[in-house]
């Protein structure tokens, strides 16, 4: 028979109950922070026209990209992010007032080699100031997400952040010519992984000068410091306590053209980033053929969660909190009631369909990790009493089925 | 400039700030009912396996669903409703415990002909209990639903049910034969729209007797009584009010083998039935090879918000309920200050970024909906003072700097 069953789709996965409430629980609280700093949420679709995903994700965006004809012969292709979508949004609603605050959340597909914690649909959880240059929208993104964090109470956080526009400065002072940026850039990025050593070797073998790092980085401290001084400022007025400039931080190097950053959990280094971004000022235009400055970032909302869940903060889950047992088909009538009852109290409840033995209903519900059993039989019925077991104390009591939902929550709250 | 800005794709649409906000506070109510009749959320794949999918929606689904391969060469399609995703689900992880009671709201997509109110993209909302065949958990999942709706405040809803078992009952009784059933099923379900005459019409021109209907509706009163009246005091029990058994509600014909439901909204019957369900005992084992009973129903949430939308019930919504004007760029850290200090209080707040003409800034908090705003100048600055705006009522006061967070708390709520 087992080998009868369907399988999940290679690189896809499931979200169990469990899981689910867990994930949810925690989207929502992003998402009340995110409306908190004024950010509005919108939704797109998952399938777009080929024409405007194509082209914009370079040569692996291109591989990795779901597409198809369909039915009508159109072109078309999943969502591989929500920046491009958004980009396109934007343009479709000029009559939107700007800036144009927006957060989304939702999956994205990419067929990418599936290992472990690498999955080909992922949820992106992104925030973006559409319509401003100011760098108080710069430091108002990384506020956002800072704040989201904390609500999630999983200990610190920390940013670290550069500007592209400094880099190509201080690149342009060394004689480093247009050409050559993008590969300086890739490499430095790797001095996180790979150590300053092997950073000079790469760049040495590249034809760059042997003390090329030394010179950037003297040149980069000097330059950088009335930047830094008003973006921990302006960090610091709005709530952000753990901020670092990073001169090496250079991230996905084709659209960023101002302030990059990066999050790490300081429990939890080992996840690496947890949100990215930055400016993008030219991306809209590229891709609408809108002008219009724009900045924002991603939370990887599956790597979070791994890492949450290593953390062991997020309590056992259940869907329902209390179990009302099912001993006597004659008493269905009394179960239901005392079911809706706790119900319009507002506590989640279950009863049981079919009686059954008194131990398969408790196997039940400790599977379900549910907290309070309502044990009504024909004794209890004549003297109108109730037993109330708690599943997890082991402890139980005889209460007035009168006073039902009350001794309930004194059980539960 | 316009015919460079791409198109969203045929039959698809965005979902707009103010819409997103109202359909995210739907769908948050609901599944908060959800999970108080004890379903927990779980979900899948957006892609599946062509073959778990091809086959089980007829020659329309073959049809209208969107299939291709993937970059492996995998045959895979796009997930056409949650039920069958659903089987594969429970199938692959025999260890839940049963009844399995689980909801799942999630896009589904169908290449149907777009037309006022259909979309190629729309959310489902389904609850299903797998594993009982208890007409208790029948009654359950409408019990949950009807909950669900009076959580959202839109007026009476009405249920209407017929059982599929009955049906089949009768009609044997009268001798139709098992090849004519699906006919005369399909026919009657029409009576609601084209009315009693036209049925008979049509059930004549088919080849059965011109009294047969009548012959139809006298048999079933006689042989529903029973059940009639035990449904409805199971659902009673469980809370729902208004009810009415409807023997000639037949739905969807392929897979329902008991009861089969459907909710109106009293005030808006033109919207026709925006939920429905029924059991579906042999559809698990037709799918995974794994035989379990299931009953469950779905809220077509799409068709529910546009109801909502003209019932006007739904209050305007907006993401920022103050707005920090900026009348000096020297005043920045005390404008980010009060932003901080009003989020911290748990007031959705922006700042604007840069100092323009307080008329931008006042067009700007109107086009946003916002309700209050913060006016703070060199001369507010000087005196500690700050000057409060009702958008909405167009009153204003001056008051103390550091009463500022208590002050607009008094004007929000």
């Amino acid at each position: 028979m087992a080998k009868e069953i369907p399988q999940i789709l290679k690189g896809f996965r499931d979200y169990l109950p469990q899981e689910q409430l867990a994930r949810k629980k925690i989207m929502q609280k992003i998402s009340e922070v995110f409306e908190r700093f004024g950010f509005a949420p919108m939704d797109t679709p998952a399938l777009e026209y080929y024409e405007l995903l194509g082209g914009k994700y370079g040569e692996e965006g291109e591989q990795l990209m779901y597409k198809f004809e369909d039915q009508g012969g159109r072109k078309v292709a999943m969502r591989y992010d929500l920046t491009v979508p958004m980009a396109r949004f934007v343009a479709s609603y000029p009559e939107l007032p700007k800036p144009f605050k927006r957060y989304q959340m939702a999956p994205v597909w990419r067929a990418d080699k599936p290992q472990k914690g690498r999955y080909r649909e992922f949820m992106q959880c992104d925030v973006d100031i559409i319509g401003s240059d100011s760098i108080i929208a710069d430091a108002e993104v990384i506020a956002t997400f800072d704040a989201a964090f904390k609500s999630l109470e999983i200990g610190e956080v920390k940013v670290k952040f550069n500007d592209r526009k400094l880099v190509d400065q201080v690149l342009t002072k060394l004689n480093i010519v247009k050409k050559d940026i993008g590969n300086f850039m890739r490499t430095l990025d790797k001095l996180d992984k790979i150590g300053e050593e092997k950073v000079v070797e790469s760049l040495v073998e590249q034809g760059f000068d042997r003390n090329i790092l030394k010179k950037y980085s003297q040149l980069m401290e000097k330059s950088s410091k009335g930047y830094v001084n008003q973006m921990t400022q302006l960090l610091s007025g709005l709530g952000v306590e753990q901020m670092e400039f990073d001169k090496y931080l250079m991230r996905g190097l084709v659209y960023y053209t101002g302030i990059v950053f990066e999050f790490v959990l300081v429990a939890k280094p080992e996840f690496g980033s947890v949100c990215g971004g930055g400016r993008y000022d030219d991306l809209l235009e590229k891709t609408t053929g809108v002008k219009m400055p724009a900045v924002g970032g991603s939370i990887g909302l599956d790597r979070l969660f791994a890492a949450i869940q290593e953390m062991d903060v997020v309590a056992p889950q259940t869907a329902a909190e209390v179990i009302v047992f099912n001993l006597d088909e004659n008493l269905t009538a009394d179960y239901l009631n005392m079911t809706t009852n706790l119900r319009n109290a507002g506590i989640d409840a279950e009863v049981v369909y079919e009686p059954s033995k008194l131990d398969k209903q408790f196997k039940y519900a400790q599977a379900k990790n549910m907290q309070v059993a309502v044990i009504f039989g024909p004794d209890e019925a004549s003297a109108r009493k109730v037993t109330l077991k708690n599943l997890r104390e082991k402890e139980q009591r005889t209460v007035d089925l009168a006073n039902l939902v009350a001794e309930v929550k004194s059980m539960l709250w």
